[in-house]
């Protein structure tokens, strides 16, 4: 390993300005106008990892965005890994609230400032840089395969048919996956359970023309004022889901669980703190440990209808919309959740307006088990190089395709990740620490020899 | 008469000409990138009506957008006719739906397609060009006076010191005012009654940055949903208005008035249709005309958080916003109610949360006598261009400034606008008929021919 240490001392700055190539790239999947940029993100990619020491590494086409894989096999009885990661980025409105240029990487008071810096370009980096330290000093003591896809943010939907045609090529052991957090850098964690998805969007439409608010408003039915009468429908005065059936699916924690999840480490006054909230809100009766880990949300992502811009219209709007979101937990389906969303939606609307309801996208909430060889080997690497052994945590967050890859491929997920809640993933001004790139470059050989010798 | 309707037949095509002049300069008070079109408007009409026979046109300057001033006066002894209207218009968007270029005004199937093309260019411009044939013709019989502001639109802040300043140049018997609708042209009307008007932008403030939706979903409240929340608590679920005190100083109809008001010809069946609604929504108790005519009304212009944009993200928005007015009836002060709806939008506000409010215009109720000489003088001047008595009409819209005349110049106001509903003023594809400007231009000198006459 100190062979490995030392590659990774003399090569560090060269891995930074590497990645900055990489966060220049900006690979909006949600936005069509980036879709040339997301076929030269996957070339570029492609390309450092066939420099880093893969036999292949190929852009391969799917319907949507292609998907980079690349592969190193050193024996094909050793134990396989396959590194999944997404190349795509989060969109960077608002805009306005950026301190630096989201596509230009600046590294300030230690940390890389940029889009993708944590999520998921700085993560998959440091795999893709502990891969060429193994091949370089010649201890790599796994198979490892690479699979990067280009539509995370936006449902994984060309990933899933990847893997269904791609079965026998992605075989593996475990599926190695950074694009998750840690509590902290002193309170070392590794992600069990991932909060499932379903992401809606809904218009209502009411006259078939903007109105002047003068001459028809108090007899025709505002549809931003319905919007918004609707929405506050969606959750109950107890921060309870008031879709009927919502909660039917939801595995509810036995009481050991609840105290056992709870252990970790929370300061209720640091957390307000760090949001400037003055108060945490959420379901009756449970922690905010839990309304994050373990309880389902409902969020409103975006709201937009009438007249924005500066000053005074005296509009009624044609239509409003919202996109919502909710997180789900075991056991629901996030198919099931759609239906009934769109259903009680509907039910909800008045006559004096129309409705539309979407879904956009959904995923399966996952549980990871702690029991599995890849498990353990994490915990020792971890521990080694943090000097804790790491607590197992849920994460609210969701990666959908996590579950997918269990469904299909029949493999399980290992999910460390070395974000922190402070790299503001999704959010203005998202950052990763150098400490934390550096960390995660050394723990993850670590992991590889400490994976490959357990039984 | 034969003569001032000769003047206008020979001259009617250069009259049109002239207000597309007027139609191209986008004079958005709302928007100050505008600032520059409000000055080049201004000049352009003073340059107008020197031409069409005033004594004297000035652009006089103000705090905000000037004032144009002109007047002729004809004979000290006679009556003096105070014309207001309006150069500014109002913004655009949503630009996508408009057929034609907003500031491009074209002619087709009779009407003239143009932002400000009845409100209130087009019917300014009528009376500009009435004035031009009575001067022509040597047939003016009163002194007459114009005062055409640029501020209407966002609530005439400058006026209202311009009239303090002026009271002796304004001095008249009457201000004359087409800024509204009638019911049609077989019904046609005078507006005596005004809405009063509150107009409100409130922001709802929670965690200092976006949010990951995944990450803090569940524990931390979203601005959007609290909005939403707040939006929906303003008015019940009878359709009153749920602000504490908002209709304490509403003056009820009496049956009588009522039954009189309730007289206006008005299908329900060709209102729905005409909107393309499935029903009308309103106040428990009360006719779609008394809806918009008599009773305040609430409504949501803008609403507007997080991420807008096509696709998904899954943020929790640092915050959301949204633009609420209120019209008011006699004998609401929009004073008080701007008070009163920011003590009861803060008082609805989770600890969890930040609320901004702030008022950002208003104006008083109006109500017009039918008994007064101009009154009379409009009545028999339709009768005779439309052959048949127009119906006094409450408009559910607001010129707030017009209570202000009669406040600080002790001047009545007489509307007589000739706007119809399909005009859709302050919406995409705004236009005005033809047959409405000439019609309006017609009616115009019979009625200061009556009005000099009238004792």
């Amino acid at each position: 390993m100190d062979e490995v240490k030392g590659y990774i001392e003399a090569n560090k700055d060269r891995f930074i300005n590497e990645l900055f190539e990489l966060l220049r790239i900006p690979s909006i999947s949600a936005q069509s106008e980036h879709k040339p940029d997301m076929q030269r993100c996957a070339e570029w990619l492609a390309a450092a990892l066939m420099k880093a020491g893969a036999d292949r590494a190929d852009v391969m086409p799917t319907e949507g965005n292609p998907v980079v894989y690349a592969e190193k096999i050193i024996d094909p009885r050793a134990k396989t890994v396959l590194v999944y990661g997404h190349y795509d980025v989060m969109p960077v409105d608002p805009r306005a609230e950026w301190r630096t240029e989201p596509f230009e990487p600046v590294i300030k008071d230690g940390r890389i400032w940029g889009r993708g810096a944590d999520d998921d370009k700085g993560q998959l980096w440091m795999h893709a840089k502990a891969f060429e330290a193994m091949c370089a000093t010649g201890t790599l003591p796994c198979n490892v395969k690479f699979m990067l896809e280009g539509e995370e943010e936006i449902g994984s939907a060309s990933l899933y048919k990847f893997c269904e045609q791609n079965r026998k090529l992605l075989r593996s052991d475990i599926i190695l996956v950074s694009d998750t957090s840690m509590l902290s850098l002193q309170t070392p964690s590794i992600t069990c359970g991932l909060r499932g998805l379903t992401y809606m969007q809904v218009t209502v439409k009411g006259p078939d023309k903007d109105l002047h608010s003068g001459l028809f408003g108090g007899a025709v039915a505002n549809p931003a004022n319905v919007l918004a009468r609707m929405i506050a429908r969606l959750v109950d005065e107890n921060g309870r889901i008031a879709i009927p059936g919502f909660y039917d699916d939801v595995r509810e924690l036995t009481p050991a669980e609840r105290k056992a999840f709870n252990k970790a480490p929370f300061k209720l006054a640091d957390y307000k703190r760090s949001l400037a909230i003055g108060d945490v809100e959420g379901e009756s009766g449970y922690t905010t440990l839990e309304r994050t880990g373990v309880r389902p949300s409902l969020d409103v992502n975006g709201i937009w209808g009438g007249y924005t811009s500066e000053g005074t219209k005296t509009v009624i709007p044609s239509k409003a919309s919202a996109k919502i979101s909710m997180r789900l937990v075991p056991n629901q389906d996030y198919r099931k959740i759609a239906r009934l969303f769109t259903a009680y939606f509907r039910s909800i609307a008045p006559k004096s307006v129309k409705v539309e309801v979407e879904a956009l996208h959904g995923g399966m909430p996952y549980v990871a088990p702690t029991d599995m060889p890849a498990y353990r080997a994490a915990e020792k690497a971890i521990a080694a190089t943090f000097g804790k052994k790491p607590l197992p945590f849920y994460s609210g967050g969701s990666i959908p395709v996590i579950s997918g890859f269990e469904k299909i491929l029949g493999i399980k997920s290992l999910l460390i990740g070395f974000g922190l809640s402070e790299d503001a993933i999704h959010s203005p001004n998202e950052s990763f620490g150098l400490e934390q790139f550096y960390r995660g470059l050394e723990t993850i050989p670590l992991f590889y020899e400490y994976f490959a010798k357990e039984q």
